[in-house]
């Protein structure tokens, strides 16, 4: 039996409430625990808002608050990838792709063609919006990481160079302040020991 | 020394990461644990845009999701209230005051007053958009709570006339379909024995 919209449109958004459970690197501040995709996604939205003004290109807030809120629903079946592990990043676009093909479909035609789009659009970081999404994507866990001394670079042993070249770049283009602040926060993180030197 | 406006703003964005130690009544639907106050707004947000259409009236789906992602905001200070918990809602107002006073007042003057007065819309209930975001509000632990087999509710011992009083007047004055649907979940919960009977 064919359900009907607003079933459909529920069926999706109880299908996201997997994203409470998909663990990221980074920790929340006030407790010893990982964050999850939900409370990221929740954040980015916040600073979707809040910072808008600081984007480098006119944006449209509402589309960016659409994207930043779609942008890891894919990880409800493809896992979150850490973002300096090689090897899983070369299997993650195909990971991803099953994902939204089963994720979005829950929804309601247009709804399906118009939400898997913004994902797209983030992932392909080419639009004004989706260059300034991606910008608060890198500099959010670099927020909470330097407020929690480095932890997962420390864990993970990460380079100043490495930052750089995850970091820098996307977020100077998506926002030259939020770009300045990213190199702020790697020359901090390198003088107190929390980034190795290359 | 007086904080810069983009100082202002990162320092209002991670005082909103102790969202993520608020824990509700509501369980998260696949695990054992509370659902916390960033990952219900993160929902909330998505039911936002996803449901905009069902709004009983036109309304502005921006205003409505940054509505939904301040409302809860006050309770970094003023601590989840129960929804049936009498004594506590009755100092609830004083002390989530005296939070928003605080929290708000975080950010450059003019967002604080856009920000701080986007929670007091929510709260009054008068116009088209914190009327759809206050039914969302409410049937959002609903659906959860339903999928869980009614866990909260059979812990606290609600009656249907409780959950009817609490819930349907204000789904149905935000949304008709989903002032249908509080209906038709409490009375699928009084058959299946969650609620008790009055």
């Amino acid at each position: 039996m064919q359900k009907d919209r607003f079933s459909q449109q529920l069926e999706f958004i109880l299908e996201l409430d997997k994203l409470k459970n998909i663990r990221r690197q980074t920790l929340v501040l006030h407790e010893d625990r990982a964050e999850n995709d939900a409370e990221h996604s929740f954040h980015l939205a916040v600073m979707a808002c809040i910072l808008a003004e600081h984007a480098r290109e006119e944006i449209d807030v509402l589309h960016v608050m659409k994207m930043v809120l779609m942008h890891d629903v894919v990880e409800i079946d493809a896992g979150d990838t850490y973002c300096y592990d090689e090897a899983g990043n070369q299997t993650k676009a195909e990971r991803e792709q099953k994902a939204a093909d089963r994720i979005f479909a829950l929804l309601p035609e247009e709804q399906e063609k118009e939400y898997r789009g913004l994902w797209e659009e983030f992932e392909a970081r080419e639009t004004p919006e989706s260059k300034f999404a991606n910008a608060l994507d890198r500099i959010h866990p670099m927020l909470l990481n330097y407020a929690k001394g480095g932890i997962s670079w420390k864990k993970h042993g990460i380079h100043v160079s490495q930052a750089e070249a995850r970091n820098c770049g996307i977020t100077d283009a998506g926002s030259e302040r939020i770009g300045k602040l990213a190199k702020e926060i790697i020359e901090a993180g390198r003088a107190a020991g929390m980034l190795l030197e290359d």
